[in-house]
């Protein structure tokens, strides 16, 4: 090439090898071209609008700007803003050297993936699993596992026997990452016999486990089940984030682990983004210490325990017979199973077209099965026009059984 | 290992390769301890804070909420806020299927390392150069290295030398990283020869520029030299920023590009981090929109230049003979060379001590050379605070002399 002119230059001869495995989000493709706000959508994992406090903004702001000035606009700490990372480790009573702030908890995933994982090693998992986890550690060529969690001496046999097969292949096991609340897309809460399962293997064979704990605090029922960081904060990278209980569009997440961990994702972040959000840390700082956080997360779990009985409601009176769906005690999903024959993920383009959108569950499975399942969020639809989305994807479900 | 039980984790047989190339920031380091308020510090790349519309915050908050309501706190979209995207696209009189919204430049800088990057690649740059950039570039575990851009037939063959010498070193040069006005340290600016020189080289040897450029609409003297993107917009991935036209804090940026490399950074983009800061994307358009971005500009560039020249004044009064330094026509930087003998890479410390902070100017350089160089800002610091913190530094160099 030395000497010569180049005329044209085909860009994906220079691009690197992760590249050749990044995948984009199926959902986002299909949905790449439609107008989100004419469909009846059960599909986003967006919290519910109505519970965003977009009448304190202003009030906040101010106070913002009266308390901190400047330094409100000005860049900040790597780590974070020292006031709210003190809120954070206050809120978890924790040494504030351990918590990162992070922005958004997808850069908190993607941070612990890049500190860990090489071309070829493998991160454990649930099957089904959020797929913005999923396509983060598939874009540093990393191999997911997925594995059944359900609870029986054979299955907790199997599990075993997985992870031993892996590592008689060679293989190199980094972290389990969970969900482990109100999964995405699950619905479901891991009880405190599997959270110390997935300790016992991780201590066993030696590897970490990422604990995504973005729904935590949407428990509408029941009670709260011990964290994972908890049981184990040694070997534990948790993750939190305050899409769900003040706000996504502030892009605000925490990583909370031991300093010589969060020591690496300091550097690391450094060259990512310099610090996270000045402005959105200063009003996630407000909100939390004037206690209207707190005021505010009483009543959007009412609503997310309205909406939830709603769905269920409707779930009942308009699927096909053979379906059953998780009974999710906090967060944003319910997971249904239709009858066998029923092809959600091939009925996807057509639901959209018909004007009703859900997530085919298949594309959380890492081998693409379960095509009969499907995750229905219940946060981020109006109530009134639950009923008639379900009415449309009945029809559909009913036309092709 | 299999059946033991691992009793203590050693964190680090765990982390990837690439965290062995991570480098924290130098400055970082050395400030980390440090109370920066009681300093004269001519060190961080901090704007002017005078230059932030502070009091216009909430009344620009009250609009956008007014505006565009629940928006202003939902997630968005991957690729920017459409209405955003399009005036960021208006400003740059470009097609808005160009321009990728990012959190931060130096999410910009890090995006198209990680597209590009394999271990072993080559980056190369100017010397001396940004630190977030190399350290970026680091990470990824590629090789930068460092070219002297001066003007002159000799120096010219020499670069395309060391271009040659790396091809027949079997190494893939993939881009050549540039701040191309007012650059950080420098504070100079490159011709258009220089940044015409930059293309050739791209185009006869078949790599790709990124063009960094956050300072450019901060320029207070002089004429504009055409952007490298304009000269050569199919192989340059052009980074844009608000944080020295509105505010650092709010984290936003933006690359420009070819669709073809921006769908690459779109898809990695989603398992970064989602979406960039919806509120403060909202806050920025408004603030363009306005016509206040632009009115605020020309007050900024006034104080920049009025703070430029009492830097400048300064260093004739304080700086010992035999010291030189650049003369910027914008930006926040003035790059000095002091005489040979003072080695101010080890006096840092002892400056820090003395209450007056720099940032020397062997960081920037690859090699770590030009130990008798410095960088000072003129942005941050209050203007009644300079000639006391140049006090501070000249007593220092004139008892190392």
């Amino acid at each position: 090439m030395s000497g010569g002119v180049v005329e044209m230059i085909n860009y994906k001869t220079l691009f690197s090898e992760d590249v050749a495995c990044f995948r984009s989000s199926p959902i986002r493709e299909v949905l790449k071209n439609v107008d989100i706000s004419k469909i009846y959508s059960f599909s986003g994992g967006y919290p519910a609008p109505e519970t965003f406090p977009l009448k304190s903004l202003n009030s906040l702001t101010q106070r913002v700007v009266d308390k901190y000035g400047d330094k409100t606009l000005q860049y900040g700490d790597t780590r974070g803003v020292p006031e709210f990372r003190k809120a954070i480790a206050e809120r978890y009573d924790l040494d504030v050297e351990k918590v990162q702030i992070t922005s958004s908890s997808q850069q908190g995933i993607d941070v612990c993936a890049r500190i860990l994982l090489n071309p070829g090693d493998v991160v454990l998992c649930e099957n089904p699993c959020y797929l913005g986890a999923l396509n983060s550690f598939y874009s540093y060529q990393a191999e997911v596992v997925g594995l059944d969690l359900s609870q029986s001496f054979e299955a907790s046999q199997r599990r075993v026997e997985e992870v031993e097969k892996l590592l008689a292949e060679g293989k190199k096991i980094k972290f389990f990452y969970v969900i482990p609340d109100f999964q995405n897309p699950g619905g479901h809460t891991l009880s405190l016999a599997q959270r110390a399962e997935i300790v016992s293997l991780a201590r066993r064979f030696g590897f970490l486990i990422v604990e995504d704990s973005p729904y935590r605090e949407i428990r509408f029922e029941g009670e709260d089940v011990a964290s994972i960081y908890s049981i184990a904060p040694d070997i534990t990278l948790h993750l939190g984030s305050i899409s769900k209980v003040f706000a996504p569009g502030l892009r605000l997440g925490w990583v909370i682990a031991e300093p010589e961990l969060l020591n690496t994702i300091f550097v690391c972040k450094q060259s990512l983004d310099l610090c996270p959000n000045i402005l959105s840390q200063y009003l996630a700082l407000e909100f939390l210490e004037s206690g209207e956080l707190d005021k505010n997360l009483l009543e959007s779990r009412k609503i997310y325990k309205r909406k939830r009985d709603k769905l269920e409601s409707l779930l009942e009176k308009y699927l096909p017979e053979g379906s059953s769906w998780t009974q999710p005690q906090g967060g944003l999903f319910i997971f249904v199973t239709l009858p066998e024959s029923l092809d959600v993920t091939a009925l996807f383009p057509e639901a959209i077209k018909r004007g009703v959108a859900y997530v085919p569950g298949s594309y959380f499975f890492t081998d693409g099965s379960h095509r009969n399942t499907m995750r229905l969020s219940f946060s981020f639809i109006d109530e009134e026009k639950m009923e008639t989305g379900m009415e449309i994807l009945s029809k559909l479900l009913k036309e092709n059984l």
